[in-house]
């Protein structure tokens, strides 16, 4: 059996936790941590929609995301300096906001819009994954503010997301990869599935030796695993 | 049974051909067309590779993937008027860069880089699939160019790579969307294989209404069949 | 008399070619050929126009211009990556623009725009030349639509316009450069001129040996000869 | 006397709190927290020098910051999506980074670079002057390790430095405002001292009323006695 | 007592002279030397606000600065270059912008803009405070011209404004430094007052060595004679 | 005969003044006036070239060309606001570049390159021909300084150029346009020669109604009597 550089069973999430309202400003905040991976997330209401939802009945959800200089072992420039964010930056922040919209009602939220700032202090591996479990936390604290103003109907939220990476490191299955295994992986996978355990998305990338079908399901099994847990959580500070 | 607007069965392709050396300049170049999506591919060999592969003896292959602003019906502004490529263009050229990389043996490529530009004439639906599978046979006639050449050793290019799209669409899962039905799909996936048939890429979204294992068991059988005929196509042009 | 690199005589044009309607997506659209040099034009109808031309009752032209990476016998970066239009590009795209509506009458084009995008796929010396030749094919039959749909009266198009170059090569004038000449030419000129034919725009410019008043004169002629071929062309596609 | 919004003594600061080695990532850390504001401080040494000083036998030292997008009260733009930081941040930075220059000994570090990243992650005013104190915690523990390390000779650190607002609200000298009291100020200023007591910076600015001598001295006076006390609070955690 | 290298006393200011209404195109506009710094100012009143200010009844001033590329010793790029500008250009702007504003009353100014442009031809130290002196001047062209028209009502101006730096070079406070000693000065200092003798902005920098209080006091005792004299002359072109 | 809106005959060029030597710092300037338009010319010598340059054992020599936000009558934006230079920018630098390097020697200047920066201060029409004829005495001016200095042997300059702007009026043809004129005219024409009265460049554009032969050699003639003018007034600055 493989063993893991943290001593963790390979089917075996990193310590999850959670500080709900982090933040005095925002309407929803949570920090996140899967292990030494640490994201800052915050839920911001705004009383208006970008212009292609304008007079449509409907609200938006939208996500930003991004690493701190020193969230990493040597230091990353600003992308500031750089005048634009990367594809990596980019392709997550689309990630977590179509994660985050799988499980909206955009009609009952009303024209307005929820950006979702996840904002990574230190990174070890997952990053995204924790950052899209921890904005269903401020999205859940931001609308139950919402809610409890009578400014939205109930069932905004249908149900609630999180995600998990999974991959195949020296040919085994493994769950909730930090960065030394995730760096080595030959297969990562992240999966985002909703509360009652349906997929929303599902990214599999063969780094370097192409998958079959059995390491597939075994990676989705281990997957499912960890987000029964994270959903356990989240549903202490979210309610439906 | 479910219609499809251009008379398809579920598990059809639309009409695919391809163009090789649609180019006089470029090393390795091809015109793919799937249905009305058409995409001129070209491979570009450079005698440098970026500074992270210097010295190390290995070669490099990357990807740049556009779109011109009349491949769509109603004109697109160009990404350089804005100044950046959108998060939408970074994401697919990256996807295009890894899938060919999957199959090429960087090290027998020796300290040489190969673009693949990917460029939509017409869309359709399907581009980054499509061009996935046409930047493959540009990509095998450079390589045998500088096989030929005596430059690089046998076996450069382990196997062959080709993309499909599948969805579910009115609850039906089916094969290569093409636009309308892409832009109406209730589950959207891209998925990317070996000529052995092993994953490289397995990309599924939810659009509007998260999927369970029944339905991806059914996508995935879809796009098996769909790259068997693309794999088929491509050993016309590419030899291993 | 001087030889030239493909047994042209000097005052004879490379084989142009054009395929009208090459795309299905665009009101109007044509791939021009000059010898190699290979062009796509698109004319997109869009019902507004830029803010200083807004409640004049006139509508508006204008061009887009690029290369594609692989247009060339290496590989040239994109200018998206540069974050900006290189000042070649802007030079010729805002000739092709000036070109295109010193014939359209935009009054009667009423309050729209028209874009014209020239995507050149493959180069070999006058490719803005080839670009307004095509454009104006398009820009034909993108009108010819609007007048067939009775949304603009006759006469939008006063008049075709055409352009070729010429240049003076290891002494002597000649009509239609390729690259090779192009790039070793002491005087380079390029003339854009109605179908009535007169002078819509003289370019010309002494790379490395200032010219005298005979050599503009000879450069001229030829460049009147050519035009007239170019004009013929048109007119099998474009009714006035 | 005047009554300040939080019932502080016009001459008392805000309670100071700092958390030393805040992140496992880097070489120094400090999050420091005055009142309200609250800024992540990071100290990143690099084995290079820029391009000004190679060759010098001397070292650098840097700084930028940043505002999280909700460490406001009203969610702010990140400035990656303009493209270029602010004339303010730019501002800010500059000053962080004189400051720590000012007290280093730039031969005794050796050709190494130190970053400074202050990112604030809740904003009540102060903001800039908690950054000058948190990064000097943050340098202090990373120039102890190199010097734990023998990477360098005693005295890179001449002093420590420190910063503190003051400003005349509602006609009275304050000291440490908060971001209501900063925003209704006559005057705004910011003292940066030396642990021994001498000026670094004084950047005062009448917002709206100009000021006069005596009322220089009184902000002077108010600024000695709070960096005296966080003067106090850094020797905790840097030996010199 | 200090050998200058100009063979000023320590107390003089180098030869100041202005050329109002430098410019036909410009409502207001002043060339002003100190020395054989050359800046040229120009006011332009616009009659519309930024959009913080629509609606309020107030107006607004702003300035902008740059160095044309040859205005030092050896020339410096553009900044458009590089694509924005400069974080020193930005400080200096802010300032220039802050000290106009300081003594227009925005209200009486009614809902328009004045942008002050300071656009350094020579530069041999003290830009900054010569862009503020003669910016102050342009100004006041441009408002008079505004109250002889009867567009606004007396009393926009509350008072004037002037700059002068001062610094400690070789241990010694000296008044309005060439490029030679601000380069060499162990304290920079900038001091912007009002016509009455009020302090407006107060920035001090220990470029090397912090500074006590009686250097303080030094510096202050010779930034007010020169202010002094910059005010006398200013009042020969602008009246309150 | 055609009225002139400043009563100059059709044939006559505005006052034409230059200031050699206008700044300290540069190399070679030269404040160059015809009538209201006056730019300031900077000639910058730098020991090295660009890449394309390096180990040609050749120099180069390019230029740039900006307007103050205020020569105009009304304010236009800096170009580093936007963050590029506009196509026109771009379109007038390449032209002078190309107009100076028509008249050096690049072997003879050795590897070194020569910056030529035209600023226009204030601009009533034809500043891109002022900016040609004043960078060429700034550039004379530089290279008398190298070649006293026995940096470069004779000969560098093979011949001097200038520039002035033609064009069809009210149906008139017209020496040295005006903004008024210019604004309105039927076709513009920029002509660049050199001394010895053979072309540089020669751009023709009808704005609006097309030319014909007649009109191209009257505005020729034109040109060449201006350039006449033009010539002899550099001759006393520059010597060959």
């Amino acid at each position: 059996m493989p063993l893991r550089t943290d001593g963790r069973a390979a089917d075996q999430m990193r310590r999850v936790s959670v500080t709900p309202d982090y933040l005095l400003t925002a309407e929803g905040s949570a920090l996140i941590e899967f292990g030494h991976t640490r994201v800052l997330c915050t839920a911001s209401v705004e009383e208006s929609v970008p212009a292609f939802k304008r007079n449509s009945g409907e609200g938006w959800v939208t996500a930003e995301y991004s690493m701190l200089p020193r969230a990493t072992s040597t230091r990353t420039p600003r992308e500031v300096t750089k005048g634009r964010a990367s594809g990596r930056t980019l392709e997550i922040q689309r990630l977590i906001g179509r994660s985050m919209r799988a499980i909206v009602d955009l009609k009952k939220l009303g024209e307005r819009s929820i950006f979702l700032d996840c904002d990574v202090l230190q990174a070890d591996g997952g990053t995204r994954t924790a950052a899209i479990t921890g904005a269903m936390v401020a999205l859940g604290i931001a609308v139950g503010k919402l809610s409890s103003a009578k400014l939205v109907p109930p069932g905004v939220l249908r149900d609630t997301v999180a995600a998990v990476s999974v991959g195949i490191v020296g040919g085994a299955p493994m769950l909730d990869l930090c960065y030394a295994e995730d760096s080595s992986a030959e297969v990562d996978m992240n999966v985002v599935l909703t509360g009652a355990g349906q997929y929303v998305e599902l990214q599999s990338t063969a780094e370097q030796v192409p998958f079959d079908d059995a390491q597939l399901a075994a990676m989705i099994a281990l997957a499912r695993k960890g987000i029964g847990e994270l959903t356990a959580m989240q549903r202490q500070y979210v309610s439906l």
